[in-house]
């Protein structure tokens, strides 16, 4: 057996996210998974490093595979061959075989985009959040700061377990580019819907419907009632998954 | 009877182009006279500034309309409201009479998208032309120099009438950001295919395939066989036409 970690990208819009699902609902993992059997004359499972909801993007989404033996040197164009063309294997490295995509990784990074465009931007129809608003991008900066550290994100994820809501954020920066505004979280890890409330959360700081004093009670209250709304999948992208100590 | 001038963005990738065609084909054109007559209770004409061909996009291509009388200043939402999501009305200006978005243009600027990526990216699929290889973009530059002017653009057309090759090409900037190259194209106007087969050319020099020196030969002998590949429309984008001298 050997174990391969896999780099991959993909346009989520056709998916029902990364999960593999039903059988009836399309999603990433499946499509490489059946894909990737196609070519091997097995079964293979792939393990992401996370998974990603239906409509949210990967720059660098990261998966283990298991397989009998070494694959060949033409194994990833092969299989991007036969992969549709929103989903791109990006990179395939041997790894130890104790490596896991998910147990193994220490952090992640995702950026979330937004179109402040009165008109939409066709090209950006699938990939941000139309947000026609002039944006307070310091106070947004602001309330990140704060946002930065160690804290229970109970007010922040859709997760209504009763696993542990601690995780650390390193750090958010927020970059504007003529209309359009990117913001980049890296951490730890995230919960279940984090990154968009947290995106919604600012963005309502961004047109004053919320205030920066406000974060402090959402993280001390832990009510996600208190927080922002819910910012739509399509402006999601999974930048890049940290397997190491992350340097910055 | 009112002239307005439209701006209009594009995704090409569903349509035959801009022009109206037989009726089976989906043309920008159509689908945007169909939806503006549908507001207006009455069948109305466009006239483009010129063609874009079918996966061509726009970022910026205007057209001319002829009204019966003044538009409400809500026009424009309704109109982008019923128009698909890859076609968005950017402005809509009063104009005199004898504005026509042909007649009138005096320049036009189209960008062409190159990935150089190996594994081209999910997110430029529909955007950029794909070749994944090392351009020597300083020669690219050079061959650029050569090119602007007024020239007789014969061999750089796949137009066979007997019109007037002769066009003056303002300024080609080529700008590199990590794997993807974009080449700018400023101009009096572009012949059917040249911005395309401009393109191909400078890739072709890029890659060491024809030199700099080759571009007054293929000029000064007009011969289409001399240039280079027509690049895929895919990567090509109409960004501005100019209706005052071009400030530059």
């Amino acid at each position: 057996m050997r174990t391969y970690k896999i780099i991959i990208a993909y346009d989520g819009s056709r998916y029902q996210g990364w999960q593999r699902q039903a059988l009836t609902d399309r999603t990433i993992q499946q499509v490489l998974e059946e894909s990737a059997g196609e070519l091997l004359g097995y079964p293979v499972e792939l393990s992401g490093s996370g998974r990603t909801d239906g409509g949210v993007h990967a720059r660098g989404q990261v998966a283990s595979m298991k397989v009998a033996g070494l694959l060949e040197g033409s194994f990833m164009e092969e299989w991007n061959h036969i992969l549709p063309e929103d989903i791109r294997v990006l990179d395939l490295i041997l790894m130890p075989g104790s490596f896991h995509a998910r147990y193994s990784a220490v952090g992640k990074r995702y950026c979330y985009l937004v179109d402040t465009r009165e008109v939409p931007s066709v090209f950006h129809r699938r990939y941000a959040c139309h947000y026609p608003k002039t944006l307070n991008v310091n106070a947004m900066r602001a309330a990140s700061g704060l946002l930065v550290g160690t804290h229970d994100f109970t007010a922040f994820t859709d997760d209504k377990s009763e696993k542990s809501k601690v995780r650390t954020i390193y750090g958010i920066e927020i970059a504007v580019a003529g209309p359009l505004v990117e913001l980049s979280f890296c951490g730890t890890g995230f919960l279940y819907h984090m990154v968009r409330i947290l995106t919604g959360t600012l963005l309502q700081i961004g047109i004053g419907e919320k205030s920066v004093d406000d974060i402090p009670k959402m993280l001390e209250q832990k009510e996600r009632s208190l927080s922002g709304f819910l910012a739509p999948a399509k402006g999601l992208c999974l930048e890049e998954v940290y397997y190491e100590e992350k340097k910055r």
